[in-house]
C-alpha cells in the first residue's frame, strides 16, 4: 500500500562524493576588472545538447471545441523540499536528444499524453542564474482530441509516483492558487502572466 | 573604463569549503516505503522568515493614463552562467525581513523606483525542486507616476553592474524574444503566459 515519501536523514555532501551534481568555485573579473568569486551548483549530467532539462507546456485542445484549451501539470514528491510540488511537466535532456525530443518523450512518460507538434521551442533559458549553472528550454507542445480529453497511461520508471491533472487554462491561476501544494516558481509565473493579461484586458475595456 | 567581465578558472569546491552555497545528500523514502538517494544544493544564507529570495514584479502606471502598463527589467552578468542574463529584479531576503520588505528594498536598490503599494505576494514557490532547496515569492509592487515614466538612480553596492530597462507589459514576450540576451526562466515563463493570454483572447472572439 502507498505511504507519504517522507526523509530519512540529510548530511552534508562533498563535491568529490556526488555523482549527480557538483559545487564550483568561479574566479572571475567585474566589470571593474576586480577579482571576485561566486559559487555556484552545477548538474554532472548535461550531454552534447548543452541544455540540462526542458519543461513541457501541452496545449490540450479539441478538434471540435467540445472543451476549453487545457494543460496538464503534475504533482510528485521532491526531497529537496520534502513536499509535494505542482509542476510542468519536466525532465533532463538525454545524450543524443533534442529538447524537442526530450519533451516529447517526458510529456509522455509523465503524463501519457503523446504530442505529435512541437508549437514553439524558447531559447536557451537560465533556471536560477545566481545560484546554479543549470539551463533549460520551455517546449510548447500540441495534444489534439476529438470530443474529450482522454487520460492515456503513464509510463513512469520505477520508484515515480506521478499525478497528473488537466486544467483549462483560463482557470490555472485560480487552480495553482487554490490547491494546499507549494508551486514550482516557473509555473506559477506562467499563471501570473495569464492572469495579468486578463486585467489588462480589463483594465483597457 | 568599463570592461566586459569575464571568467578567469572554474573548480570544483568541496562543501566544507563554500561559504554561500553547500550539497546535501538527502536518505528519503519512497511511496513504496523503499529507501533512495537524492542530491540536492542548498544556500547557506537563509533567514529566520524561512525564504530565500524575492523576485519583483513591479507594475509601472500612469496616474493619468499618459503611458501603457510597464514593468522593469534588469541585464546583469551572471558568473555561473557565464552570460548577461535579464531578470526580473531579485535578490535575498535578509535576516529580519519580510519577502514584502525585501522586494522594496531590493527594487529601489536595483532599478531607484520605490514602491508604496504592496498589490500581491505569492505563497512559497519552490524555484528549481529537482536540483535545489531553493525557495522564492513573487512580489508585485506598484510603482506610479503621473504622467511620464521617470528614471531615478539606482543604489548600487560596491562591484554591482545592472541595467533596467523598462518595458510595457504588452511588448515584453516580443521584446525577450527580440534581445540577444539570455534570459532567466522565470520572467521567460510569466512573458509566455502573458502571450498566451492575448492568443486565448483571439481564438475566443
Amino acid at each position: 500500500m502507498a505511504e507519504k515519501p517522507s526523509i530519512v536523514s540529510v548530511q552534508d555532501l562533498e563535491t568529490n562524493q556526488a555523482k549527480w551534481v557538483s559545487l564550483k568555485k568561479i574566479l572571475w573579473k567585474d566589470h571593474t576588472g576586480k577579482q571576485r568569486v561566486w559559487e555556484a551548483a552545477e548538474r554532472r549530467t548535461r550531454g552534447s545538447s548543452g541544455i540540462d532539462a526542458v519543461a513541457i507546456l501541452a496545449i490540450i485542445r479539441s478538434r471540435r471545441d467540445a472543451f476549453p484549451l487545457s494543460t496538464v501539470i503534475i504533482e510528485q514528491y521532491r526531497p529537496p523540499i520534502d513536499k509535494f510540488i505542482i509542476e510542468l511537466p519536466a525532465g533532463l535532456v538525454d545524450e543524443g536528444e533534442t529538447a524537442e525530443q526530450a519533451a516529447i518523450r517526458e510529456l509522455e512518460e509523465e503524463t501519457g499524453y503523446i504530442s505529435k507538434k512541437v508549437l514553439d521551442s524558447t531559447a536557451l533559458l537560465a533556471t536560477d542564474p545566481g545560484m546554479t549553472t543549470a539551463n533549460m528550454k520551455l517546449i510548447t507542445l500540441e495534444v489534439i482530441f476529438d470530443d474529450k480529453i482522454e487520460s492515456p497511461a503513464q509510463k513512469l520508471e520505477e520508484g515515480e509516483a506521478i499525478v497528473k491533472r488537466v486544467v483549462a487554462l483560463k482557470s490555472l491561476y485560480r487552480e495553482l492558487k487554490a490547491t494546499g501544494f507549494v508551486v514550482d516558481a516557473r509555473l506559477n509565473h506562467f499563471a501570473v502572466g495569464l492572469e495579468m493579461a486578463e486585467r489588462l484586458k480589463d483594465s483597457s475595456s
